[in-house]
């Protein structure tokens, strides 16, 4: 057993996948497929890996089986010091077991929802709920990145509540990944925060020229999971003379994704370059790209020229 | 120990409560408390307990610590086929394990959010989760009722696809809370499923007697919460010459309270008239009401003449 040092993990930059996790026929998760995929990504593009994701079914899974699929990576090989898992859930205590447990693993850090069940929660309740998480779990180790994502959890993160929890907590709220789809809001945080140390990851890599040009540090993006490496490509290469060219390539595989449901659409993309069909299937309540949704998606991928070296093997 | 009957609990119909959670300072859940506060309801006006639904911050508490209060509540003398308990949660072996849980001890049904994190999800998708949790629960004791809150969890349930789970599921999907707050809405689904079996209850006393007109089975409501002598009486009297006024009556304690958000709002009004402050605690992300508020909201039930008889003790 490798024990994790007591000291801060190296902070994550760069390409992040919030990796899609696959399930056997009856709905469980499938730990060796998962880990073949994590490896896949840290090969091919990504610096990092925040499973337990929005496009990772997390919030369709219980803790137990994140904190077993967690355990399952490292010993299978994932360095724990490429992990940003999702912890964030409507219930405190399972915040602070996932979270606590994610640190005692090692991880990177953690990328946290805001509680999602309420909705017009008032800032107070969010900044007491952020510091009970961050008292509880008490490790100093923690790194703490705010996930912003009001299109799906419906409850943000103002400007003035992450002032609140940098200024009280600085060191361990590390960063933020705003995937709310306005960049005019990434960047008032990075104007805002960026030089106090706090990193700032667009949520999609449509934004990622924008955002690194401004101060921030990467992305954390669904289409991570199938196009790591010619994100990265841009990532690395964002000062050079062909960044925004670079950019327009990426956006361009990105808007044909999302015209089908974003989560089947990576698995079926998964599934189909890497030839294993059972990487299609999602966990109720999501479902499936029906053929002929799939078909547009990959031919429409095919036609582009887009492509996942080695994934078949 | 008593054994539950292995056939199915007589339904439940009538004044519901979803049961505020009390919490200690540390926001600990409070069993004494809620077994203090359940008897009162069943004393008071209630014929069953809707524990754990949206009032009572069940989505901040862990399945944990549900299956704890569940049981302390049935070991403390609060009968099971008084209990409705919420046990939907966004990820399927959560809410497998509580109804399974609720079933066992006995309890007369079981209220089920659909999974909530994902928005815009298929009707397929919402379908295959309750198809999952019953075939996984497999119990023919079990009585399943939808919760439909679009407002908080923005997920609801079509006409459509009632219809095909109860066509499905005959005696197990058992009916309906409509918390949509849109009485047309109601009315559909009592024209269309009131006859085969299907039980409507409204979110809101408000719609009491508009759903007892029309085939309804009652009401859950939050407000039941400190006023359910008063809306069992128009229950009780829906048929009479003043249940009109009795309507009247509810309808303006209800206004009063819902000024206030919600929940702090009926745990100040259960603090104030039991003379026991420790009430006012939620749970982060919900937080207790301000003085002031707390001043209106009380000054404005007693000028109600509003009481709530033998709380205090």
């Amino acid at each position: 057993m490798n024990q994790p040092a007591l000291t801060k993990v190296k902070r994550l930059e760069g390409v992040l996948s919030p990796v899609v996790t696959p399930f056997r026929k009856d709905y469980s998760p499938d730990a060796e497929r998962f880990v073949r995929h994590c490896k896949w990504l840290l090969k091919n593009g990504c610096s990092g890996l925040a499973v337990f994701g929005t496009n990772s079914e997390a919030n369709s899974l219980s803790v137990s089986e994140k904190r077993s699929l967690l355990e399952k990576l490292v010993s299978g090989g994932v360095p724990a010091a490429s992990l940003m898992p999702g912890t964030g859930s409507c219930a405190l205590p399972d915040t602070i077991e996932l979270t606590r447990a994610a640190v005692e693993l090692g991880c990177a850090g953690v990328l946290v929802l805001p509680p999602f069940y309420y909705k017009g929660v008032l800032d107070e309740g969010l900044y007491r709920s952020f510091a009970e998480v961050i008292e509880r779990v008490g490790d100093e180790r923690l790194q703490l990145y705010l996930y912003h994502i009001p299109p799906v959890s419906q409850i943000g993160f103002s400007l003035e509540l992450i002032e609140r929890l940098l200024k009280k907590y600085p060191g361990i709220v590390a960063g933020v990944k705003d995937s709310g789809g306005i960049w005019s809001n990434t960047k008032a945080m990075l104007d805002a925060f960026a030089k106090s140390g706090f990193d700032v990851f667009s949520g999609s890599e449509v934004f990622l020229l924008d955002n690194m040009r401004n101060g921030g540090k990467g992305c954390i993006t669904a289409t991570g999971n199938i196009n790591p490496g010619a994100i990265d490509k841009l990532y690395r290469n964002w000062k050079g003379a062909d960044a925004d060219k670079l950019q327009a390539g990426i956006t361009a595989t990105r808007k044909i994704v999302q015209k089908q449901r974003m989560i089947p659409a990576l698995k079926a993309s998964i599934a189909h370059f890497g030839n294993d069909p059972q990487w299609k299937t999602c966990r109720p309540p999501l479902v499936e790209l029906s053929s002929a949704e799939e078909t547009t998606l990959i031919s429409e991928l095919k036609a582009s020229g887009f492509t996942m070296p080695g994934l078949a093997g």
